[in-house]
């Protein structure tokens, strides 16, 4: 058993956004050794890969650091859905020629299995996304002392993650790339910017709040601060990090003009997520009546998007960017992370 | 003719946003005289009514003011588009008892004729919703030495505003209450939040960016001065103002529970605008694809509206808000301004 990392005094006030399929151990510890913390995602890992990953990472830096997972409920499948899903995508299959194949990289929730390889690492923070885990889960992890942390796309959620034992609340603001953490409610009009959640979450709850949602450069980081933030979370400035595992299709798309143009999609997954609009989104419209319940649309759609990117295209790929990716830099991890931490104004 | 009011010399920091149907010149004069800029909304004034606000705006206040148009054009009615609406609306009508009749406020755009009648008045500031008027009646504001401004929702709408000869562009953050001011398209997908739209339209104009969108209390001010606001436009912070003349209705839904959930609806005018979730946008959805072209939408929903708010139901009345409603304070528009004022750094 490893020694455990160090238990956090206080929120580090730059906060890397795990980003599963687009970066591993390398970014977090990164971000972690220029004094913020730096996230792992665990979502798509394998437990083998979660131990690989979290070994590399505490050999990287001995600074506390976060592992994030995802905590929905696994779907019951059903195949007259997937079916319609399969004759939505039908079209495309047959004029590309690929044969329909299980692919795709599993989300799976976050499990006793998992909180088994997670304690011998005994990590200071874990988030959480789309919710909480079930209690006994919950407390195994504080159990060790982490912080536990996790996104709230309103008030009502917020309020909810309080109540369920949350010790930070990410205020996830629709500007935000990637999953949406909504877990109360699944209309898209619930959806804020940032500018409007942020100030609601910090007046109605007791726990230190970490904006996220659009903040992309060091003068955001100084609004966020006005707004009540106690920390920001920043994931789309990372993506071109020489640090991140970003595919070159996707650090392409996010240096292009195309990145001007996000959308929330269900298509590759079956929740909605922020990405950079695409050939399959202009289609078949960002979010599409038949996709199956998350994390189901993938499957289908991973045959399509490997022949596609065989090919240098991404008309298939998620390409998961915020709607400020403007500014995403090509650099060292360390000094985004820096330019992120000096804005930040000590009272 | 009329003394024409002063020309002006800088962008005041705090302007109050032009809300049609809840103000008139009265709420204008007050934020006027206490150091911001006030608007007269013109959109659904008549030109005699249009005289008559800015003849009373100028006895109230010998300071700057902005008059704000509408500079769509007009839709070609077309008979079964209408007919589709009134097929969706036609089981309200008959659950309710009431008798199809024309009505709702007419939304014009601005026009020579309405030139005319702002000309005598020579206003410091002339604001635009939609884009910009034509060329030659641009030209005749600009001609009296008009500052002109118009909103943006995307970079593209910014670089255009500019090209045309706007002087400040408005960066209209999706969180903003009342209509959407898109004009380059009509993809919601393109439609930002503040945090993210802001900083890229001060990226990318010479001109003044004043942000508008979720901008509720004195902080969100310093935070949008952080993003590099020139100054903000604030709307729905003043809805319950004492000088204000929203409806009993509307500020009785602005300080419920209710605020909490607004929403982007075609349902009311044809174009998308943010307000409060009510009956009708939730049981028809506030996206309907039936609603016809702006503002055609109007007059088959005015005898429901007018029949429910007769029973003091606000159930088919537009409840403009923003996404940040929480912090509307009944209190003077006076004092609502001199705390955005005091709010606002000098550098």
């Amino acid at each position: 058993m490893m020694a455990p990392t160090p238990t956090l005094e206080r929120l580090p006030t730059v906060i890397q956004a795990p980003m599963a399929g687009a970066q591993n151990h390398r970014l977090a510890a990164a971000v972690c050794e220029a004094g913020g913390l730096g996230s792992l995602p665990a979502a798509m890992l394998s437990l083998d890969e979660l131990h690989q990953q979290l070994q590399a990472l505490q050999q990287a830096t001995q600074r506390p650091y976060n592992v994030n997972f995802f905590c929905h409920t696994p779907p019951t499948p059903n195949a007259p859905a997937q079916a319609a899903w399969q004759s939505t995508l039908a079209p495309y299959y047959q004029a590309m020629g690929v044969e329909r194949a299980s692919g795709g990289a599993a989300r799976v929730p976050f499990s006793h299995a998992a909180a088994d390889v997670l304690q011998a690492f005994r990590p200071a923070v874990v988030s959480f996304h789309f919710g909480l885990p079930a209690p006994d889960l919950l407390a195994r992890v504080k159990g060790w002392g982490a912080w536990v942390l996790s996104s709230a796309t309103t008030v009502a959620e917020a309020l909810w993650l309080q109540a369920q034992g949350a010790d930070v609340i990410i205020a996830q603001g629709l500007e935000a790339g990637g999953h949406r953490g909504m877990f109360l409610s699944e209309d898209l009009n619930t959806q804020m910017g940032t500018f409007a959640l942020l100030p609601q979450i910090v007046q109605a709850v007791r726990l230190p709040v970490i904006a996220a949602g659009g903040i992309a450069t060091p003068s955001a980081v100084v609004a966020a601060q006005a707004l009540g933030a106690a920390a920001v979370q920043i994931g789309t400035a990372y993506l071109c990090s020489h640090e991140a595992s970003t595919s070159a299709l996707h650090r392409a798309a996010l240096q292009s003009s195309a990145a001007q143009h996000t959308a929330l999609t269900n298509l590759f997954t079956g929740r909605p997520a922020r990405g950079i609009v695409n050939r399959v989104m202009r289609e078949l419209g960002p979010m599409h009546p038949a996709a199956p319940a998350f994390p189901l649309a993938t499957a289908d759609m991973a045959p399509l998007r490997a022949a596609a990117e065989a090919q240098g295209s991404s008309d298939f790929t998620p390409l998961w960017a915020g709607q400020n990716a403007a500014s995403c830099r090509s650099a060292a991890a360390a000094d985004i992370t820096r330019d992120f931490l000096q804005a930040w104004r000590v009272a």
